[in-house]
C-alpha cells in the first residue's frame, strides 16, 4: 500500500493531467468535424455554393450533409440537372461579358442565356456541373436530406428524388446542427 | 489519515475521471442548447424559415432567438402579417402550378397572385401563417430582437413593433451567437 | 514521502478540480473566440450585413474574417464601392418613401435611383459607406480573403483586388469556420 500511496498525485498534478486531457478533447472537438449545411435556393449559381462547401467539408474529413429546403429541394428532384436555370435578376454584380440593364435580364429569353453562360464559364474552367457535384456528393458521403414539410406544402412524392436521399424535418436538421461549428444557411 | 492514503488515486485513475467529467460536460455543452437566427429578408416565402427553425429549436429544448435586421424588420411591425407579399421574381424554382415567363413574374398583380397562392399552398397542407408563427415563437419564449441600427437607418420606432420585441444591436447578436452553436443568416 | 501523501486526492476532490477546470475551459472556448463570415451577394444593401457583423465581431474581441465568394468577390475589387448598386428587384420589404410597383422597380434607372435612395439614408443616419467599412475592417484587423475558384470563373487576377486581400479557397474557410461558433452564410 505504501508504494501506491507514493505515487498518489496532489492537487497540481490532477490541475496538469486535466488540462492535457481537455486541450486533447477540445482538439477532437466533436463539433468540428461535422457540417450543417441548408440549401434553399433552386437556381444555377446558387446550387453550386452548397454542394461545393459540402464536398469541400467531407474531403477535410468532416460528416457533411445537405439539408434542401423551400426552392432548394428541387435541385435533388429527378432530372433537375438538365432543367436547371440561373436567374439574372437582382444579381447586378454578375460579371457579365456584356454590360445589360437589368430590365433585359428580366426578359424571356434572357434566363436561358444567362444560365448557358455560366454554365460555360463553369465548364470552361473545369468546374463541376450540378451533376457532377451530386455525384461528388454521394460518392463522398455527404448526406442529401429532403425536407419533409417543403414536400408537403409543394406536392412532392418520394418518388420524385434522386436516388439516395433521405427525408426529415427541421427537427432533423436541428439534431445534427446543434452538434456543428459549420451550420449555414444558403 | 493512513485510510485516506489508501483510496488516494494515482494517474490513470485520474485520466478516467477527467474523460468520464468532459464527456459528460461535451454532452451537456451549453454551445448545443443554443440557436441564434438572423432574419433578414422581408417577403412572405422568406419569413417562415427563421420562424420555423427557431420554434422547431425552442421544441427540441433549446434557447431559441431571432434577430430581425435590414427588410426582415418588417415580419415584427404591426399588421404586417396581413401586409406581406412573397416575391416570385429571381425565383425560377419556385413550383407553380402553371408554368410563366419571368417577365410576367415581375409584372404588377403577380406578386399578389404569387402570395396567395403561397398563402393557400400553406393553409390547405396545415402550415401555419405568419401570424401563427409569430404566436407560436412567443409561446415557445423565442426572443424575438429587432435592430437597433437598422431601426435607425430606416426610421422605425419601437412603437412600430408588436408587443414583446426586444431591441439590440449586432453586438446582441454577437454575445449571443458566440455561444451557440446554430447560427443561421436567412 | 508520508507528507506528501497525506496531500493526495480521493475521488470526489479530483472530480470537483476537474469541474472547476471544464467550466474555466469552456468559458474561454477558442470557438466562441472566431467569426467566419461568407460575403455572397454584390449589391449594395447585401455589402453592409457581412461588414457590419464581422468588424462588430472584432470589437468584441473575436478573430473575424469574411470569405468573399460568388457576387460577393466584387465587393474588394478596385474600385468597387463607386459603382456598387442596390437592386430593389425581388425585395418587395424595401421600405420607400414612395411605394412602386415591383415592374417599375426592373426598369433601367430605378435601380441608380434606389441606390442613391440608400446610400443617402446611411449616410443621413451617419452609418458608413462601403468604403468606410472596408476601412473599418481592415483597422479592426478583419481578414479579407477572395475566393479562388470564383476568381477563376468569373476571370479575376489578383491584381484586380484592393490591397489587403488574401486569396483562399473553400477548404481554407473551413479550416476556420470548423473552429468557430458564429459562421454565417450571407
Amino acid at each position: 500500500m505504501l508504494d501506491e500511496a507514493a505515487v498518489a498525485l496532489d492537487e497540481s498534478a490532477v490541475r496538469r493531467i486535466v488540462k492535457e486531457e481537455i486541450e486533447l478533447a477540445m482538439r477532437k472537438d466533436p463539433a468540428a468535424r461535422r457540417a450543417s449545411i441548408i440549401a434553399s435556393k433552386g437556381t444555377l449559381d446558387w446550387a453550386y455554393p452548397p454542394f461545393i462547401l459540402s464536398t469541400a467539408a467531407a474531403a477535410a474529413g468532416l460528416e457533411a450533409s445537405i439539408f434542401f429546403t423551400f426552392y432548394g429541394l428541387n435541385l435533388i428532384t429527378k432530372g433537375y440537372p438538365e432543367r436547371i436555370k440561373v436567374s439574372p435578376t437582382g444579381n447586378p454584380a454578375m460579371p457579365m461579358p456584356v454590360p445589360m440593364a437589368d430590365v433585359f435580364a428580366g426578359m424571356p429569353g434572357m434566363k436561358a442565356m444567362a444560365t448557358s453562360m455560366m454554365k460555360s464559364m463553369f465548364k470552361g474552367k473545369g468546374v463541376a456541373s450540378l451533376q457532377e457535384l451530386i455525384d461528388v456528393a454521394r460518392e463522398t458521403d455527404v448526406r442529401l436530406i429532403a425536407c419533409q414539410m417543403t414536400m408537403d406544402v409543394f406536392g412532392f412524392q418520394q418518388s420524385d428524388f434522386i436516388e439516395g436521399v433521405e427525408f426529415g424535418g427541421a427537427a432533423a436538421f436541428l439534431s445534427e446542427a446543434r452538434r456543428a461549428h459549420v451550420t449555414l444557411f444558403i
